[in-house]
């Protein structure tokens, strides 16, 4: 990813997990990006000790309290986040926050579906909505050609589990129906902000990190996942660095490669 | 349809659009089904006249009030069934019920959101719970061999306005983001009940209407539906009448054809 220089990012979901490793990762770059937000629910909790540690010793590293489903924290956050850079856009946002609670066609409630949507669908929809005057600024203001994470892109986390046409594949070792339907959802939301946003530049692709050991990913005993949070976060760093108008609007793993819908 | 005898089908939102013209088919066939359940919200409001009406006039349809994302009303109308089968199982159940308020990426609220899965689908996943173990008496009581509607089966009403692929063709005439989303989780679900439901015996088909001149497709004054109720609804009815283990966690449309996810 050295050649490709994003000069401001933001992640969602960055205290932990996937969210955590990207915000390492773009510190770690040769070429790291001037501004790297970081948000999380709730930056003064237990839980956001790490991303705090590294946020001291890295002033490019700015967190952001940033609640997905709650407009307002995310107005807020857009908010400070313009005033920070300064008349700059921002070239990549990434909505990687997401929940996965066990969920089966006979354990689904109400409750649960709703909640699984708001946090995964509603939530990147919204904060999408907050920071697009970021994103089309940066789009406006570079002078690339085509589509590119280092021009202006919304990368959504999703996963191979919102495939319908794979859900065969994997339906009976991850019982997770509402996750499983706010990811087709998402995917779908992708594909429309595709339509919407192209022709003010911003790229949008949705992506799947693997089946990766996280909290998120390990909360069944009988399902091993496959890929540690380094391994998954290393080929989405490679994927997002090589995202092109190719990628405007379709599903891709960690490892570059397109998934059916 | 003269060919396929359903026992006992049960629609919901059956008190206008689709689903009204799909209680007066099936009151109008040859072979008419025993106990039609039709359901709808508010039974005893002035928009349900015409299904009162019709109700009167056949003592074969039962009204049972229904609001799809209530679980004690579904729950309710699910005992009530039960009461009214005397030890049958239900043949077919059709999750009609849907809303589709205009919403594009700057306008669409996470209320809108909410409010619309809540509707579109989590309605379908609870009623499909409630009414799971009539479904599955009338797929154990049955000798006929493969799938069938009837012998037991789910037809949700989606849309080719959920699939993701066919987004482009239609994302800027048809400003709908809240309910594209909805109907592509819909689709997921659809294919989790087929994987879930496979072993009982019990059909899962999502159907395409077409675009139908219905208080639902018709809120737009620059889009005109290209259907009337009458055409699509003869469609479904010629293509439930074939559906088939083939069609097992598909999306069909009223022609009979299938749609991509």
């Amino acid at each position: 990813m050295a050649g490709l220089h994003i000069r401001s990012v933001l992640v969602t979901g960055s205290n932990r997990g996937i969210g955590l490793e990207l915000i390492k990762r773009f510190i770690g770059k040769p070429n790291p990006p001037e501004v790297i937000f970081a948000t999380c629910r709730d930056p003064d909790g237990a839980r956001a000790q790490e991303l705090k540690n590294l946020a001291s010793k890295h002033p490019n590293v700015m967190i952001l309290q940033l609640e997905a489903t709650d407009p307002g924290s995310i107005k807020a956050a857009a908010k400070k986040a313009e005033a920070h850079l300064g008349g700059s856009g921002l070239n990549l946002l990434i909505n990687n926050a997401g929940v996965m609670p066990p969920s089966t066609l006979e354990s689904a409630t109400s409750e649960d579906m709703l909640n699984v949507y708001k946090i995964n669908v509603v939530g990147p929809l919204l904060v999408t909505q907050a920071f697009l005057p970021l994103l089309k600024k940066a789009a406006q203001g570079s002078n690339q050609k085509g589509m590119s994470c280092s021009k202006a892109a919304i990368v959504n986390i999703s996963t191979v589990l919102g495939s319908i046409e794979k859900t065969p594949e994997s339906f009976f070792f991850v019982p997770v129906v509402s996750y499983r339907c706010s990811k087709a959802a998402l995917n779908m939301l992708t594909k429309c902000q595709s339509m919407g946003y192209k022709d003010a530049g911003i790229l949008c692709t949705a992506l799947h990190p693997g089946w990766v050991q996280t909290e998120l990913g390990n909360f069944q005993s009988n399902v091993q996942a496959d890929l540690t949070v380094d391994e998954s976060v290393n080929g989405l760093m490679k994927v997002m660095c090589n995202l092109s108008e190719k990628h405007h609007g379709i599903l891709v793993t960690w490892e570059g490669n397109t998934l059916p819908w």
